[in-house]
């Protein structure tokens, strides 16, 4: 991994914050067990009434344990980062660090659970099996397109399984967009994008900008999406595209029909960068429409540092780095989504609730100007704004609720 | 389930309980995340190190996430209490109960996982699949003999794998007889035990007091042990023995050759219950040996209650209950043994290392009377006694360790 000096020090700076704390959670009883009477309420043989219960009907498990609270974090360790396939194991510190995001911005009960497999049948299966103390899945850093896979096929769990790297992102990015467009002073309706990047974050970014599998949206389209991959724009003349590319087409570059990401930055209003360091300079910024929006979000590198998409002429940029401004951040989305979730009793994540979401992030910074579109990423609040639209929305557009 | 006017208060007192707590643990962060260099420490970017540390040499995970503290505390619901086979969602209750037994008694981190599936193959695979973050498991309410295949199949993982309902209950009650010994002046080697039950602690008692895959024992073996079930004595006649009966065919009723219950008690030193309420009357115990120890576990309701064991002669008597003497609860063992496998870096827990337990257990009443062998349930130091003795029992029996 290249590194400044800065960069250096915090790695191993945080070594030793790792191996002083020998894991970054702990689990704590909220009982005292004093006396005999604490142990025959909270174990044997009290604990037998709850239990029978919940045998009757399984959704008083919401009422006698930690499910209505509880999330996993899930990956199986083979996109984490920048770091690439680096296996379950290695993931772990990751998971565990999301978890303690969720109880710090959200008050959720997170625990990580690393898979240690990367046969989507097998990561289904085994999420399925393991749900039962679990009222939301949160996957992560699951590569592409076998996230989609997974993902997908566990929508029918009853519970909301979101996974962050498309649903977190998408939604973060959208409503960076949402306020990066009162800056530009463009409608999302007449918007050209060029995204870079055809993973889980780029195909997921595509469908939210363009409304696609959402029912009843508020925010219209936006004109045209082109995705990009590391071999250019993904066209029809192509015949090396995996099927969730392929079905891509269906509804980006209709009209452009770019081959390359060069053509595809041509008069577009904003370039989404989800993919690699140092794709682009200055010149590709000026080939744009004016006042361009630029979000460059590769990490820790980003495809165009600031001061370069400055010199082309860009008007509003992004990244996911702390040390710029508007870093676009899943932590913004992902603790309130959860909560909405969790509090409204939804039995799924939709992109009605994830436009909301959007839509009131969005609104988080009063007035948005170039140097903030998007709140900061500590910045307490938040997550309960995201977390009461997410319930409005799921009261209004009648999303499955348990219950 | 028959309750008495006091428990039924109990169990509606529980459900009030659990109801308000909705959930007995919750999951805390170690780490304040007020500042940007708080958020590049615990995750990104600082977090890549620790990842690609443990992506080099798995075993850094001790050093750097919770993995060398957690337990998951495992069931498929499939024999839960005296409940039986209430299934995965039932059993998280319970799950949780014991989880935070785990942290009260011996500081770990213990976090409850209800497996939806009875396929002993399935629980299997999953718990391969999620063990990276735990550094041991706690098998729980398994019934047999599908306990055992579970169990057994898992002790290649390269942590402690332990079934409570058998190895936990063992080691305890092999504890408890051990003092029990010391106040009827009575030796282990020359011990007549009939056993009623021939499940998960049935079957472990009978290798324990035998001495049964143990390499190195300190204590003799008893002289006989007569297995009883449902059916009656497991006698070499039978033809209706599952595998796991079978095999302890070689080594239990081999003197006596009983064909019933009462052909097993006549003569016997002690009497070990695991299986149901009320199967003994005074005549019963007038017709073993004198001096008679009757341990009636059965839970609610013994095997036989104390004051007509007591009619029939029993010198020593001890249940599952706490409002009796001598509760032998699994809570004695199972945090210091954990706690000491955990600490000693143990790949696996050995019957040298429980008799090690058991031995300590017993020398924590310093001087054994009829209605004092074991300590109470909730006693404080006891699990850090247990987990000192499991630590030296590691060392001394050249138990694989990580490292």
């Amino acid at each position: 991994m290249k590194a400044c000096g800065e960069t250096v020090d915090v790695y191993q700076a945080s070594l030793k914050f790792h191996r002083r704390l020998r894991g970054k959670l702990s689990i704590q009883s909220k009982v005292k067990l004093k006396s005999k009477r604490d142990l025959s309420l909270a174990y044997t043989p009290g604990v037998a009434q709850p239990c029978l219960e919940i045998q009757k009907n399984p959704q008083r498990l919401y009422d006698y344990t930690i499910k209505g609270n509880c999330v996993a974090v899930i990956s199986d360790g083979s996109a984490v980062l920048g770091l690439g396939n680096i296996g379950a194991k290695a993931a772990l510190p990751v998971m565990e660090g999301k978890a303690i995001l969720f109880k710090e911005f959200a008050g959720i009960d997170a625990f990580p659970v690393c898979i240690d497999s990367q046969d989507p049948a097998k990561l289904v299966e085994t999420i399925r099996l393991i749900s039962p103390v679990f009222g939301g899945i949160n996957l992560e850093d699951i590569s592409a397109p076998r996230c989609f896979e997974v993902e997908t096929q566990l929508q029918d769990l009853g519970i909301p399984v979101m996974h962050d790297d498309q649903h977190g992102t998408s939604t973060v990015v959208y409503a960076a967009l949402i306020n990066a467009l009162k800056v530009v002073k463009k409608d999302m309706g007449e918007l050209k994008v060029a995204i870079s990047g055809a993973g889980a974050a780029g195909l997921d970014i595509a469908r939210v900008l363009l409304n696609i599998g959402q029912t009843e949206a508020i925010l219209p389209p936006v004109k045209e999406v082109i995705l990009c991959d590391s071999k250019g724009a993904v066209h029809r003349g192509r015949t090396d595209l995996n099927p969730y590319k392929q079905a891509a087409l269906a509804y980006t570059n209709n009209h452009s029909n770019a081959q390359t990401l060069e053509e595809a930055l041509v008069d577009a209003d904003v370039f989404i960068g989800v993919s690699v360091a140092n794709l682009l300079n200055h010149k590709h910024i000026a080939s744009m429409a004016r006042k361009a929006i630029v979000f460059a979000m590769a990490n820790p590198a980003p495809e165009i540092l600031p001061g370069e998409a400055k010199k082309g002429g860009a008007a509003v940029i992004a990244t996911g780095r702390s040390d710029y401004p508007n870093q676009v951040n899943n932590v913004l989305a992902f603790p309130g989504l959860f909560r909405g979730a969790l509090d409204s009793h939804a039995m799924k994540v939709t992109m009605e609730m994830r436009e909301a979401a959007s839509m009131a992030l969005a609104g988080c910074v009063k007035k948005p100007t170039a140097d903030r579109i998007v709140p900061y990423s500590l910045e307490k609040g938040v997550a309960s704004v995201v977390a009461k639209a997410v319930v409005k929305a799921v009261k209004k557009f009648n999303v499955p609720v348990w219950g």
